[in-house]
């Protein structure tokens, strides 16, 4: 769909853009401006004369529909563990009478670890519940302060249905946060019309805004003058500039940014958002599960040792699809060395993101033909491609 | 003493590294590096190839000369807001059984606020005590949890004396905090020698990494193991890529580390820090003392209308002097229209950073020929001078 707008090194198919997106063509020339022309330039007065300062809310805007949010909505910054930490404590200062955080074991464990961190640091008791991805809607009670989940699981691309879920979670009066990693910009998300309170995501695998870009955070119209901030940094002041000696927070969402936000990172940002301009989410996910789909019916057709791992009902898939073998770290090793990148989480499991702004069928049909060769050629019992990296 | 490694546009004089440093020659060719060949080219094996994942401790470990830490007690990530809770939660966690967070008037409001947001979001009561800077020290008794400090005033320039501040601290069982802002790379830091528990600071002023560039925070090199992250995030456990369900934070520094951080931006500071290879603290502090000196002296003589706002004693001023004048935002706008960049900072403050790496003594005399035409010429009463811009 856009795939003159990537970089991607010759001879390489590239199945993992669900973990890094490639560098959209235009985000090299956007970052050498703001290194040369802003930073080299002007100096601190870029934080007016190139709109530094203003950034995290433009860039916040120009996010919000791909992730069906309305205007002034959504604002940039940080990392998501950090936006997982400022919608959690929102929204258990929002339920001062409830002491149950749900969640599931498909979460991603840096959601869970960031929940343990602040129930250590909140002063009540708080029982963080984390129940099988299946089990989610029974256990949403009147007990549950928060329902806390990731729509796509890391591991299995199984995709959580997020209008059922949140209208659940609201008939029993819990708060919903749906973390959008391994959605936003990879299927259609309807924020404005499934109501949940908060949603928060990071823009560097489905969004391609390039290593350690800024997340996002969503807060629902009604709610964002009621929240307030635990990380009360100074960028979501109301006056920034007044350097006041108290924080009151800003009437609106730039009551979420906390300090000084990365600027070069925003405009490879800036860039990578540019690529969204005219793109149709439904046409994404339509390509994306037709490819997904062919990846499947190939790879269970000629490489019979990989079990499916992924839900095979397409519309209870994200756009990423994981495959169990016992050997899959090797498998994976050598199928990058023959030219292929997926990615590989422990224990056994192989992961591929068909993501069709820059792969196409053809691209599906050489990966599988480079994966059935791998494997059939025993290629992956080659000892060097059993050396495990730091990062696997 | 490194003008060579700076760029700096033709004709201007660039008092302002004290807000945002500029840029260091190499940070241009390292960024786009990083974005064209490691991003573009590695795509996801960067983390690994590029050894992307260990930029935060290997970047700590050569900053920490710099502020006096030996190796493996810094680290680099987030925002200084961040690193600000961060050590702020986990000092709290410490002192159990005190309850008062001492600090001062001159601290960075960020600093202030972020601690107003963590002591909502603790279940126990915690006062947090401002008091004059120079009645820091008679306040610090037994009641005292945290002394929560910013060395040098981003105000004033006034520079508190950390040793003995810390040593009265240690006295009376207090934890100390400093914020070293406005004092990394513009004067010697020694905090081994002085022995304070946490540091934190940024790195895109003194130490010119670019706008938005990571912070870093500091723990004691006993304290390490004992501090348990409030912000637990996954890039801080023992084991990141194991993805267990709970967290377990790292055996060493790096458990303050929360998510994914910035490479791009990461990039930029590495350049910055080997601007710092053969520098002597000592050297970069006695020659802006000289500076300083020089400016103070000539504006007294030169422009009579501007009063000493920074402590006039050298040894008490860091390496920013700051004159006020009620028309200051004017002056500043109209020396910036001149080729002289300072700041300002409400209500009257002018503010001029003296750095050595790549101001010398012949900018101080043409600064300060601009400012006195500036006042003496009437210039600053232009009308286009008083627009405020959305950043002051």
């Amino acid at each position: 769909m856009r795939r003159n707008d990537f970089y991607l090194p010759e001879g390489i198919i590239y199945l993992d853009g669900n973990s890094l997106g490639p560098m959209p063509i235009a985000a090299q020339q956007r970052v050498q401006q703001t290194v040369v022309d802003e930073w080299g330039e002007m100096l601190i007065t870029g934080w007016n004369k190139a709109n530094w300062f203003q950034q995290p809310g433009l860039l916040g805007n120009r996010l919000a529909p791909i992730i069906g949010a309305p205007e002034n909505t959504v604002i940039i910054g940080d990392t998501l563990s950090i936006k997982v930490y400022q919608a959690l404590a929102a929204a258990l200062q929002l339920q001062a009478d409830r002491s149950v955080i749900l969640t599931d074991s498909g979460n991603f464990p840096t959601d869970l670890y960031m929940a343990e961190g602040l129930i250590k640091t909140v002063g009540r008791h708080i029982e963080l519940k984390v129940v099988a991805p299946e089990e989610v809607k029974e256990h949403l009670d009147e007990s549950v302060a928060v329902m806390m989940l990731t729509q796509v699981d890391y591991k299995t691309g199984r995709l959580h249905d997020m209008a059922s879920l949140t209208e659940k979670a609201q008939k029993v009066g819990a708060i919903s946060i749906w973390d959008l990693a391994h959605s936003a910009g990879a299927l259609p998300i309807h924020l404005e019309k499934c109501k949940p309170e908060f949603a928060v995501g990071c823009t560097y695998k489905y969004l391609n805004a390039g290593p350690g870009a800024p997340a996002f955070i969503y807060v629902r119209h009604d709610l964002i003058n009621k929240v307030e901030p635990a990380l009360a940094g100074w960028h979501g002041h109301s006056a920034p500039f007044a350097f006041d000696a108290h924080y009151t927070p800003a009437n609106s969402i730039e009551r979420m940014r906390i300090g000084t936000q990365p600027v070069i990172q925003m405009a490879a940002l800036s860039a990578a958002l540019d690529v969204w301009d005219k793109i149709s989410l439904d046409d994404v996910r339509a390509q994306s599960i037709a490819l997904s789909e062919l990846f499947i019916a190939q790879v269970e057709k000629r490489c019979p040792a990989l079990k499916l791992i992924s839900p095979r009902n397409s519309a209870d898939r994200g756009s990423q699809v994981s495959f169990g073998f016992e050997h899959g770290y090797a498998v994976v090793q050598a199928l990058i060395a023959n030219g292929v990148i997926g990615d590989f989480r422990a224990p056994n499991v192989m992961r591929f993101g068909f993501t069709p702004l820059y792969i196409d069928s053809a691209d599906v049909l050489t990966a599988v033909d480079k994966l059935e060769y791998v494997l059939n050629e025993g290629i992956w019992k080659q000892e060097n491609f059993h050396q495990r990296a730091a990062v696997t």
